[in-house]
């Protein structure tokens, strides 16, 4: 695959390759290990109310899965289906749904960025399909695979990105049949992260499996999960043939699922927090409890994409109060059933990388780290409510996951010995700056982002006065000119590069 | 004063100022009911050590009162003095600061903007103290009494500012000893919210409860509290002379006083979340304990400003991790004691209306929002650490301090009710935008804020392709164009114009 050359590092021969390895290290963050409380918006009781409303849903309405297959093990497990429509009773459903794991472990094909979400533990994830990239001189176009390429790097090197992504942008320069093919192997190629695979057909789905136990072996691939895929509902009540197809690859794989209603508030769900949150409860619940159906004990994550409305444009929106109050209800659900779950992050409605891109993006980022999210997709890059991925806005974002990542993990409470000590440091009137206790601790005691300016005015003049999308621009810049491959071993890139060109022989043919 | 005939709406007549006024009224929003549960980061145990670390600092160390007629105060209470330092035992300390209010009324010259903070009652109010505007051109220069009435006029306007602020920028273009009655009058004038009164110096905080007594009669302001001031520690430890002069003035006149500790974590306090915790306690309550000596029961707000530092050039950041948990602790304090408590809200170290201001303004102002704060300085327009203020961002604040409002408030319960009839209303792959619940709701469900663009790329360019920025500024002007001044009874009126002639002679030969 000729057009993998230019994109990695690997002139120079494996002599040169091993020296540049050694030369730099990539920090990493393991999960964050949340020592924030919980916040509760409902009572006990107030919960098991909620929860009722998503019981009589499914047993009254009940929910729609278009797929043959899907029907028939529903109707073997006992639901009561009727054509397309599946209602399913409160015993039958929390049955199913206790059977997935409270925590799943992601492996990497690093060992050392093998992940465990669930509980207290949380990851951030990149942005996911945009077909057009703000590229690096600011300008909004279509996104290409030496675009994937790149943002594939930026994740490598992004200290609290957890994994590399899935589809980090649409590479629109590769046609759609064989596309999957070449971002998992972007994804697998540049970085040593877990990844997400492709979801839009059942082959796509199964050749990303294929290439997983080409790097993983077929019986680890089988017993363990190497990677996670969304599975979006389409609210209100429908699970669709495409999703149950990779659904189903998945799960028999032991591959991680997120079931994301897709929630647009007051236009797929009613114009009601805690109504929407009934009804995405209902369709997250029965798409877990379907993958029990396919094999027990399959990996699934509670979740949704969720957003309100502009009444003007009928537009989804960022980092609404509502949105907030949503997040949190569905994270004290995701508590009460013992599910890993599933939120976006740094999501915006702005075209640019200016004020309301930072606003939208840290309000809804902060409203998810405290309804306590384990798995934050759209950590990075997120412009335009998901239609373009900047370049900028990646670097940005992903210094400010480094500070809710420190966030999270709360207070360094064995600070509370030496409080006294260190204030007797000091006299009334005077300063801390050269005390003992500050030299030994103000590394690590305060975080000092990089790309936040914090100079003085003159300085920051002189400097250039540069805005934050332009430092964030040359952030990238450096960090692509820096980047340098992580080691993946010969014969393996042989051998997914090979499955490549099969199968895009093979998808051709049956294309033509 | 004639400078002021060309700012208020007042040509036309009383008839033309009385049409105007019904024309079109300013909504406003009452005081944040905190519907969030609070988040608390210490066990009951450790805010007890916490507690008992600030104890033993004023007990051992002691805490410096720069001012002879404060040690007279203490020394007669039973503090033991040397010198200026001042060491309190806990229980004289407790006692007096259980003397202080735990709600307080802050009562406006038009009676329906009255607020009451305290317990789950929070207000919001502009930046503060700004020598520097970014213009209305986007253009960064002094500020002038004209910009100040400008920001008043603006505040007076903004839904969710439950004050009009204090010192909204410096008026550059006034000398300093006559500047706070223009500052005051302006406050009074050109809105009818609770203001801000100055703290430089003993004569300007009496020149400031001599005007107050114009407006609201003297034995009302006796009484009652019509304004609260700011008084900041000098930490580590030491309260001056210029502070305490205008404690004494306003404690002994029943007015609100914000006991602020200026924390540069790790220059002024030690670099250590906790024992930065521990020591603005002790340095908050042995000012609120001080007010207590000057007049029992007075209103003391617990408070702090609170900023990390940059090891790269010593400058104050905002929304840091640390910033975040050292407030959620801060809050967590306030409550112990029973006393209302201030933060800073809208913070940012950017010199832009950029991506860095959003982050950071919106990081600060969240971790304020969960820390549970009841006095929100710094809600609008702040950059470049309080050196500047904008109106653009004034602008784009005050719709998030909206939003803020919103979230704090919480969840509204009683949807519970009505959940299960609103999904009924819809079917399996439907949607909900026709349905009777939906037009019944939708405009009370969801906030859709004006200045956040959620249009498609085409439209948005199509209509300019305007930043955050831009918006922001152009919101300004709309609204300067579109306010009409408040009524003032036109008495109250003249007798504060002929105060501050009065007062601006006397300071004339006095400066001469």
């Amino acid at each position: 695959m000729r057009i993998y050359n230019s994109m990695s590092a690997r002139s120079g021969g494996r002599d040169a390759r091993q020296k540049m390895r050694s030369d730099r290290s990539v920090t990493f963050m393991p999960p964050m290990d949340r020592g924030l409380p919980y916040m509760d918006l409902l009572s006990a009781d107030e919960l098991l109310r909620l929860h009722d409303n998503s019981m009589q849903v499914l047993e009254e309405i009940g929910i729609e899965f278009r797929d043959d297959e899907a029907i028939a093990l529903w109707r073997s497990a006992g639901a009561h289906v009727t054509d397309q429509r599946v209602r399913i009773g409160r015993n039958l459903l929390m049955d199913l749904v206790a059977k997935a794991p409270e925590y799943i472990t992601i492996h990497a094909r690093n060992p050392s960025r093998t992940v465990t979400i669930g509980g207290r533990k949380t990851i951030f994830t990149p942005a996911y399909g945009s077909p057009n990239v703000l590229d690096l001189e600011g300008k909004r176009r279509n996104a290409t695979v030496a675009d994937f390429v790149n943002f594939a790097k930026l994740a490598y090197q992004a200290p609290a990105m957890h994994m590399t992504g899935g589809v980090l942008c649409e590479p629109m320069d590769i046609a759609v049949p064989k596309r999957h093919l070449h971002m998992n192997y972007s994804l697998i190629r540049y970085s040593d992260k877990p990844f997400m695979g492709a979801v839009t057909s059942r082959e796509r789905a199964e050749d990303t499996v294929a290439m997983a136990k080409i790097v993983f072996g077929d019986e680890f691939v089988h017993n363990n999960t190497v990677m996670v895929s969304i599975a979006n509902c389409n609210s209100p009540l429908v699970w669709d043939s495409t999703m149950l197809d990779a659904v189903k690859v998945y799960a028999a794989s032991n591959q991680a699922i997120l079931f994301t209603p897709f929630v647009l508030a007051g236009a797929s769900t009613p114009a009601s927090t805690l109504a929407a949150v009934a009804q995405l409860n209902a369709e997250a619940l029965a798409g877990i409890a379907f993958a029990q159906l396919v094999r027990p004990g399959a990996p699934a994550i509670y979740g949704q994409w969720l957003a309100t409305v502009s009444m003007k444009s009928g537009a989804p929106m960022a980092g609404t109060p509502e949105i907030c109050h949503m997040n949190m209800l569905v994270g004290q659900l995701a508590r009460h059933y013992k599910l890993p779950w599933r939120c976006s992050g740094m999501c915006t409605s702005s075209k640019l990388v200016d004020a309301q891109a930072g606003y939208e993006a840290a309000r809804n980022m902060y409203g998810v780290l405290i309804a306590g999210a384990n798995f934050v997709l759209s950590s990075t890059g997120y412009l335009e409510a998901a239609l373009t991925q900047s370049y900028s806005k990646f670097m940005l974002d992903a210094e400010q996951m480094v500070m809710f990542h420190k966030l999270g993990q709360g207070l360094v409470k064995s600070e509370l010995d030496e409080t006294l000590d260190a204030i007797r440091q000091s006299e009334p009137g005077s300063h801390y700056l050269g005390t003992e206790h500050t030299l030994k601790n103000f590394e690590k005691a305060f975080f000092v982002p990089d790309l936040m300016n914090h100079d003085s005015y003159e300085q920051w003049n002189f400097a250039g006065a540069k805005d934050a999308d332009t430092r964030g621009r040359d952030a990238a810049e450096r960090a692509l000119r820096e980047y340098q491959v992580p080691p993946l071993d010969e014969a393996i890139d042989e051998e997914l590069l090979d499955f490549m060109k099969r199968r895009e022989l093979a998808i051709g043919e049956a294309v033509l």
